[in-house]
């Protein structure tokens, strides 16, 4: 994935997940230095609404518009950034 | 939770994410300084098997085993834990 386009694509993420990828609310993950391919594969268990429970299904219709590469450039974005509290 | 607790419960855990949160296995997510309700959420999500996906399920067997209170201690534990890489 390409990290420079995951930030144009971040925009939306930003409002829960912090502009730095660390959330101030408690109950949205902080993305900042995950790893890239957990990212990769949780967006795309959101997209097929297969991963349940919690508040999993907020994401659902945030991920459905995602293509691959998106998902790819997204993960490679937050996983860039550091994770630093 | 109580995170000194949490430590002692995460032994089997540390095989995958690692002695310090941090996970060598990219596939499997860095827990350190994660948000605690985030966590907890999580776990529950894969002890009622609701979180699919991925590789969600290698986590139905090892949550199964865990009480609320396990899930409230390990959670505290990890988000304790700094997340520098």
């Amino acid at each position: 994935g390409d990290a420079a386009a995951g930030k144009a694509k971040s925009t939306t993420c930003a409002a829960c997940h912090g502009r730095s990828g660390i959330s101030m609310i408690p109950i949205y993950p902080n993305l900042a230095g995950q790893h890239q391919s957990y990212l990769s594969t949780s967006l795309k268990a959101y997209r097929s609404q297969q991963r349940k429970g919690g508040n999993a299904a907020m994401m659902w219709g945030i991920a459905a518009s995602l293509s691959d590469d998106d998902i790819d450039d997204l993960a490679a974005y937050y996983a860039s950034l550091p994770s630093t509290k």
